[in-house]
């Protein structure tokens, strides 16, 4: 199959997908709507809406329904992006190729947007006009792997032992934690809601969360090398900020080669937990392989 | 029926309700959960789990069950609290008598402690082990309505346009849309899920909506006027600030002497509203009746 084509075509129908859930930026007040827009369609490749459909199809179901779910996570991850960026946390200047949000609309709109997109995954998610064909029973099981994935014990808490470790000489399992939490957790229920909402047997189920823990894994160190390797085009942000901020990453421990070789072999043994599904998990099997060799 | 008696068990029975859904602030990452407890155990009046719990009541409902979704309401109380007394947006010092959760923590984690507050009200609104009690279906409404008086067309639309009309000649209109925005949405919402919980018919459920509009607002427009006659050990934060900050408010308007006496013509509406309701409302006329005459 023609990975690029596929995430082509899906990148293509979840930003279709956002344009519907999101209100216009038009309407009022406009500068906080303004702010969610300029975030949400700057450029991501919007890898756990992917994922999440990727995962339903693995498992045999129609994906239409799943979309408003798949779009909640971008909102999310969208909203984590804007807060991280913010002066007080990592004060990055640029996302994306782009000024960060802060950088366009002043800090305190852009810690309201943050919010605001944030709230809007769960106003999605608890709107039976946009997702009256998932039994509100599975919704709620939903709601609760991407509320607890997004919440102090995932991604938040992930962030804030990634800013107290700057310019600490954090030991390995330091790192560890950081990786799973801050973005780990998401992406691994990015692929667990598709499975849920493709009524995934208890197997599948086991099988896509080891294929979601490790395609996060390999993730974050593909993303730790191309913060030394990437040039500002390809990765859109700064280069080398980690080590301008004295953060530790998988290269700091274990160098570029050996973390290219460890980024290869999580992303095998991602493809290895699906060894029981049959050709319609061959996106996700091609998703682990693209994430470990992309170049932004 | 003695208003204060109720309140002080009420608040009692809500605050051990947090001690329940909240993790201990000892986890990890410490920091975090220490500055979500902080804010969240500093002398709240509980007053939106507390109108939750007598609308429900007002219903004939028992309330046991309904604790956890009437705590994630102060949940979503207090990160707005915390993100509204960020320097980036109404930079005060003093919440409640005490430093803001940003001058004891720093901005970085006060932002992400008010993240995990909002997150954790979604994490437990679908918490099955919380909440079986409830039917999926109406937890979903329950979750829209909370959601939706959160969000940018609820409290955070009211933040932002509250924060831009400050130094401005705003006309009544605006005021009135940060009002009914940035406080009333999630008070008329606490009385809302109340009503849903306790299965309300529609003719119920849109009385306790008028009620839930009008207490909300003369709970705003109290908060105007003590913000001028207040002293800084009644109030728990700075007096005057709207004042300083060229703040509109319903005294710049009408003065306070007109401001006192609309006060008190809406919590005359908001118990007007709950004329067919029988002596188990006692409870919400008091609080309408409280509301107006509190002193913080």
């Amino acid at each position: 199959m023609d990975i690029k084509l596929y995430l082509t075509k899906k990148k293509d129908t979840v930003d279709k997908a956002l344009e519907r859930l999101v209100p216009p930026a038009q309407k009022f007040p406009a500068s906080v709507h303004e702010a969610m827009h300029y975030s949400l369609f700057g450029g991501g490749k919007r890898v756990r809406p992917i994922l999440s459909i990727a995962a339903a199809e693995a498992i045999g179901a129609k994906t239409a329904d799943l979309l408003p779910i798949a779009g909640s996570l971008e909102l999310i991850h969208t909203y984590s992006l804007i807060h991280d960026d913010l002066p007080a946390m990592d004060d990055d200047d640029f996302r994306r190729g782009r000024a960060t949000c802060h950088k366009m609309y002043g800090e305190a709109i852009a810690i309201l947007a943050g919010d605001g997109l944030l709230n809007m995954a769960f106003e999605v998610l608890s709107d039976p006009r946009r997702l009256k064909a998932i039994p509100a029973a599975r919704l709620i099981a939903i709601i609760k792997e991407i509320s607890s994935a997004s919440g102090v014990f995932g991604m938040i808490g992930g962030q804030v032992v990634d800013m107290e470790s700057e310019g600490k000489d954090v030991d390995f399992p330091t790192l560890e934690y950081i990786h799973t939490h801050k973005t780990g957790a998401l992406i691994r229920a990015a692929v667990r809601v598709g499975a849920l909402y493709a009524k995934a047997g208890q197997r599948q189920f086991m099988a896509l969360t080891h294929y979601g823990e490790r395609v996060g894994l390999a993730f974050q160190i593909v993303d730790d090398i191309l913060d030394i390797t990437g040039t500002q085009e390809e990765i859109g942000k700064d280069v080398g900020s980690d080590i301008k901020k004295g953060k530790k990453t998988f290269p700091s421990f274990y160098g570029l080669e050996e973390s290219r070789a460890r980024a290869l072999e999580v992303a095998d043994k991602a493809v290895q937990a699906l060894k029981d599904f049959d050709r319609k998990a061959d996106p996700l099997r091609e998703l682990a392989k693209y994430i470990v060799n992309r170049v932004n």
